[in-house]
């Protein structure tokens, strides 16, 4: 028998806390402004939209916030995740880099997203709230938090990208499984819809969008609230259970990583995969090298202003400090459509300005290769926006056999692409292409920008 | 937090040796026919179609086999699966029944097959054949073979029966993903396939007419051989690591079976996880009630006839003795295409005119309906496959409420629904109605059967 391949652990591991980075960062997040009068928020400034635990983790600067019990119990479901040694894709890339990746698609809806959905919709429930609005892109998150109020026994209301509405009917049918209703957006149901498709009939439609009409949706009535599955710190920090659980898993392993990936749309896979490392940077020196994985459609990381800026396309939402390509930004039709969004969280893009983490952009031909390779070698088809981080791996395990060094890297596979089936049949088919932004296509969405509103 | 959820075995506790039935069964099975000659066969007539090896298994009385290294390490990939206690579905049926499901839905492919795709495989490698032919119903069966094949280096040649080609489109993909070509059955690349199509240009297909094309293929090449997904005792054989497994886990749980059910198409699913457990019955005189559940639509167990029956359509394979409906039976276009296949194997055939098992048979929308609570309650969305044995668990789990027993029931959630969502969208629709099979529809395949060949 060859090398060991899994590391498991028991649902006693499951943390019992979140750790959240606010506690350790060299500098402090900027505060979120009122896009009214572009003052500070307060915590009433967020209480349609959020129930008031929500709010609290959200500005916390304790280390470590508590998991409930109802939180664990649920989290049993699927978790611990096992952590992998990619021993087969390593002999694949003929590598000396030891790849190891933490699966996340073993979830009820088969990515990270329910680490954050039931959490919200258990503060959420306890605070009386009987309906949650949501936006989508490929759907991940939408039948993520299906999942967790069907779980938690509250309605649901999904407004998912037009273009993934299409690209991917089966992840529609998983949330109406779960008992959600699920809207194409822009839809003609909301103000925010209606003057979009006024202005773009044939919109393929955008996260940015989408938010706009969920939030609109959640303000019109006093018992829904809204529920976002990426972007803010609340969402990063409950996702941190991945990297916790990791750095016990490689602890088994007896390995500690010189390389942490994770792709990268508003963050959340990426802070819950490389935060938990990153305090060991922070705290003890560890010079982890933490990369986010980015669309080269859609490259806010590595092309946008640090500014702030809107989190929806309208307008509606408080403005945030952040990476940004404009909220007006709107990213080809990419089969990674979780990864199509304008901006990113906060707190990310506070680590990125203090260069703490790094960042890289990546076409999608390059990506599905990487898919498929992975696929081949270790047996799990990931899905599109996985890809992204794959491509990073590859690049890195590849650049190590250059330089004969071992590096140890983790990987978060965020989730299986069973229902992305479509995007590698286009791929095999020839019919996807990458995409060359232009200046003017970059500058779009950033030119919309408020200058006006300080960034330091 | 609530009772314990999951039982996991790492991946030391593979198992090492597959358990074979034959060992132990009180009446041996009959053998299987030459079907020129009508006398026993001897191993040299299934030479063109299978490797030495897995003929010796096939007629082995051995009651340990070993599992190669190289299986054991590809094994690793997804073994040993998790064992979970159904704690949210014993709450939502408010039942006194302790329910367990082991979860084959983690392998490459996404159910139990590749446990006997990777060694069939592997000794086919051994012995110099550098290529597979196999059909397949909803795909389960083909995507595991396209993924053993793709492991060790093979080609793989997949005969998908009509109706599910076009019902289940991405399991085809996933197929080509892993290398495979997919031809929809029949074909007019055999003669069978043609022989068919001439006389029913409109049929859906069956499992019986893709063997009878698969085989056609097999035998033309010297180093083509042909791969069964069930219905054969080596293939029953080596899902048995199911059982095994779930012995152990069952033991972490302080609790052992009253009652043990799984869907039955050939009979691999539920032979991998009841002989097993069968083995305490015949050697130690436990009663543990071992249940296959079957589709109405294809009721072989429940309403064929105990003979001598040929595997596939045309003819081509030896003679089985088995519960039959006749080989030319073809099965209504249910969703859970890998149930639908005239015959029983042998050795499960002989246990149930022993008594020693038991069958039900169950409606399409019994099924799905059952199929949808369980994932609202445990978050895995089954396949329609294995919504059949599901459908039992829940008729016993009632029937324990309303008898006021405390039964502990398992169940082999055979594999995951991600691919199948239509079935679920048609369902939903109110498009899927159960199947009632006339007299004479049941008696189409029956009546063709030789009754000169000795049955006792």
């Amino acid at each position: 028998m060859s090398k060991q391949k899994k590391f498991l652990l028991t649902e006693k591991d499951i943390p019992e806390q979140w750790y959240n980075i606010q506690a350790d960062m060299p500098n402090p997040m900027l505060p979120p402004l009122h896009p009214g009068t572009k003052q500070p928020l307060g915590p009433d400034d967020l209480a349609p939209l959020f129930p008031m635990e929500l709010i609290k983790q959200e500005v916390s600067t304790e280390r470590w916030i508590d998991i409930p019990d109802e939180v664990r119990d649920a989290y049993k479901m699927w978790r611990c995740t096992p952590l992998f040694r990619a021993t087969n894709l390593e002999k694949m890339l003929d590598t000396p880099a030891k790849i190891y990746y933490k699966y996340e698609g073993l979830s009820p809806s088969g990515s990270h997203k329910p680490n954050t959905s039931i959490p919200q919709v258990y503060y959420n429930m306890k605070e009386g709230v009987t309906k949650l609005t949501t936006e989508t892109g490929a759907g991940q998150w939408g039948s993520a938090l299906a999942f967790a109020t069907q779980y938690f026994g509250l309605k649901c209301e999904v407004f998912m990208v037009k273009i993934s509405y299409n690209q991917k009917p089966y992840r529609k049918l998983l949330m109406n499984l779960w008992g959600a209703d699920v809207y194409a957006s822009p839809t003609d149901i909301t103000e925010a819809g209606r003057g979009i498709l006024k202005l773009n009939p044939d919109t393929p439609g955008s996260l940015g969008i989408a938010i706009s009409e969920a939030v609109e949706r959640a303000v019109m009535d006093e018992h829904t609230k809204y529920s976002l599955g990426s972007v803010l710190n609340h969402v990063l920090m409950h996702q941190t259970v991945i990297g916790l659980e990791a750095i016990k898993q490689l602890e088994m392993a007896g390995d500690f990583p010189d390389i942490v990936v994770a792709p990268f749309g508003g963050g959340s896979n990426f802070a819950g995969t490389a935060f938990p490392f990153l305090r060991y940077n922070l705290q003890e020196g560890k010079k982890v090298r933490c990369i986010a994985a980015e669309p080269a459609s859609c490259p806010k990381l590595t092309k946008g202003q640090f500014r702030y800026d809107f989190g929806d396309s309208v307008g509606m939402t408080p403005l945030l400090p952040m990476f940004t390509l404009g909220h007006n930004f709107v990213p080809a039709p990419i089969h990674a459509g979780g990864l199509r969004y304008h901006g990113a969280g906060a707190i990310v893009s506070q680590l990125l300005k203090d260069k703490l983490i790094e960042a890289q952009a990546i076409q999608q031909l390059e990506c599905f290769d990487a898919g498929v390779k992975f696929a081949r070698a270790e047996g799990i088809v990931p899905a599109p926006e996985a890809t992204h981080g794959l491509a990073v791996v590859f690049r890195e395990a590849l650049k190590a056999k250059e330089e004969g060094t071992s590096k140890t890297i983790l990987f978060n596979l965020c989730g299986h692409g069973h229902f992305d089936m479509t995007a590698y049949q286009d791929y095999f088919a020839g019919k996807l292409h990458d995409h060359h932004l232009t200046d003017e296509q970059l500058n779009y969405g950033l030119k919309e920008l408020d200058k006006s509103i300080p960034i330091t």
